[in-house]
């Protein structure tokens, strides 16, 4: 056996391999790197149509404004101009239980919803959450409280290249049950329809926030990028110190 | 105006901005992740050719096998799997001076070389790093001694796409140089043809280490995914506790 | 008000204050390091025996051997030795859940349980975790299967120095009450006897894995200090790769 | 032998080693954390001295009020509130050569100068560094012009344990060719006063970064601490926004 160590990449003197792929040969050129974010994750090479719905949820997460994670990245960027990747690390650090962190949640109650094969799962989930006073992952957002623009092109493209199936489906029905339980307005969020469609595109819920942590990391480039001609975190520390 | 402390990107109820195209209407569905980091990158959208080649740049950096990098974000995994970003962040830490981050100095050089406009500059570069025993960035390589695969590979596409321009020329004269100067092979390396293509990109030398954090990040997805499964960190620490 | 934004610390031509000391007057030279730490933690300077007791914790932190997170601060240091700060921080990034946090968890619970005012919590607390076939926080290690050579030192220092209180007491019951319901040997470990102790000092439970951050930091300095001279991780590259 | 892989520290089931030291028998309870970093970056235990001048320069980088670290974990920390080592990891990212990492370069430059044995050293660091417009590291401070109060303290102190030997005699001769040679005041400032103290307690400038790291993870306790009671961080975040 050539590598008992990792199954996924070995490098030797002639290539670096991925899966079964070569990289040189088989990728460079040929793939793109939303693709390359399918294989790693599912360890195969995307369909034309999972390529055009993983790409779509990656550069739905690639910027929103300026978060807590793009102002951390800016202001470690200040202390250490010399290490970009200390600047993206610090800014990936945030990625947690509040924001991008949050679509882990949504896939995960997709996921366990779609196993547990219970028709009364959406309605259930819906009662548990009003009763516990919890929100439901990936229903509401602060600021688009009436419908995330995000959602519907997600859902509208998902349809179109026919990834869109039970994981899709799932979350709707989640969604109609809270909507009644809950008695208000909840439109499915970003990281609820994207929890939903990494499901139907055979994502584990464990590795969402990966694709989060992925898409922000090219956000944040271009934030450095300003930064380098227009510093905010100086900024920041001013008005922070101008207690 | 509408937001003083960013021009890159704003979020609102309605919609998220990125220099100025809209998120939703304009590049959900429409551009890959590759895309997404030359115009954060660049200020705007590649044309094709650009998109190809930046999306083969980003998908040569993906994966080198069991590099530093990946055994620490392993470990990291290992005693913090509640928190996929800190194994991620942790790995990209290490892409400093010695392995991704040399792609830098590559650029950089090929960047002054233009800048300069000395046509002497391949030869007195040569000359510099050899008197002064240095290697010089991009050149040699200690698995790929003879060729590396990833540079035909790139050139090519470079050629192909005609994106090969005056960072390319260079680098190729200064290898050229090199090998009289040092008198031995001295192939120019995956981090050379980098920095050489992402000059003809149009991407600034201070800026090309991030192309390898996000290419990074990508492939340590795929290395936590066989942790999940696989673990080799457990092993690693046996191995080093076993004096 | 002199500051709004933060009342901890505030930094002025004349003076840096931390809470209602001055920095250079009254901290420089009169207080130790384990002491700034109670001090930030706590919001006052320690007593002479809680500042015995907070060092005495933290440097039962610093050094566990060739831990999963030394390798990955030797790792990233390996990658980026320009960045002392990237290769601490990549070793800090695993003291989570498995490690270090898990005091965290022996501090919660101990801290819940006094303020239950429940006298059967112990009890029912190791029915609960044998019910559910799980571990009990503070309890039981996979290397120090008899006694916790720490855990000893630092209860005895704990009763010499009059810090310990209920916390210690509780944990000694709940550990007493783990034995009979789980009928085997469950000694007290060291992140179980830190929580306690921690409790007793004051600490609230969210902050104790603090504790062995800032402490681990410390240990990675001499792991560094090492990796310099004699290098490790090269030698684990090797080993991973030799599949 | 009984480690080849660390001479550092070795843990087996009955004892955790550093160095020569036992951790239970030898150190935990009869030295402070500030003791240990001098273990770890030296190799033995302080004098009383050493000890406490080792303490003090550390207790005096612990805090510099609201600085781009301390944000930095503060917006961290409110992505990722369940992993506070994350945010103490995003807040040591940034001391790198702007700020905490200065005291790196004042270090380096007094242990070359030593190491020079020239005694025209100091006049010609002055003068190149004016002639190349450059700051001699560890001379000026934007916010204590005239006199830095830590300096002050550290040299006092450092006289007081007389500690203070070939490395403060040559930073004070420094600063004095550099008020000539500059002709205005340029008061030796904190990260120029603990590179000369570090050097005469035997820490080489390649760690000294460390003492910093090491010194403002206890710091950036005490603001997660604040952040969790009063947050500033959604503050940060509405002012940004707020374009």
């Amino acid at each position: 056996l050539s590598s008992r160590k990792s199954l996924i990449s070995q490098s030797t003197a002639d290539s670096v391999r991925v899966y079964d792929l070569d990289l040189v040969r088989d990728l460079v050129g040929k793939v793109d790197l939303g693709d390359m974010a399918f294989l790693e994750l599912v360890g195969r090479l995307p369909t034309p149509e999972q390529s055009v719905m993983t790409n779509a949820v990656l550069v739905t997460l690639v910027e929103h404004g300026l978060t807590p994670s793009v102002l951390a990245a800016r202001l470690t960027y200040f202390g250490s101009p010399e290490t970009l990747q200390g600047a993206l690390a610090s800014g990936l650090l945030g990625l947690g239980s509040v924001f991008v962190g949050s679509m882990e949640g949504a896939a995960k109650l997709v996921q366990e919803g779609l196993a547990s094969q219970d028709p009364e799962f959406p309605r259930r989930t819906a009662e548990r959450h009003f009763q516990e006073s919890k929100r439901i992952p990936g229903l509401g957002h602060s600021l688009h409280r009436q419908e995330d623009p995000r959602t519907e092109r997600l859902f509208a493209l998902a349809t179109e290249t026919r990834i869109a199936g039970p994981g899709v489906a799932l979350m709707l029905e989640i969604a109609g049950c809270a909507q009644e339980v809950f008695n208000r307005r909840l439109p499915i969020n970003a990281t609820g329809a994207i929890g939903a469609v990494a499901t139907d595109l055979g994502i584990p819920w464990q590795l969402c926030r990966g694709l989060g942590v992925v898409a922000r990391s090219v956000g944040l480039l271009g934030h450095i990028r300003e930064e380098m001609d227009r510093p905010l975190a100086p900024e920041i520390v001013r008005w922070a110190e101008d207690g």
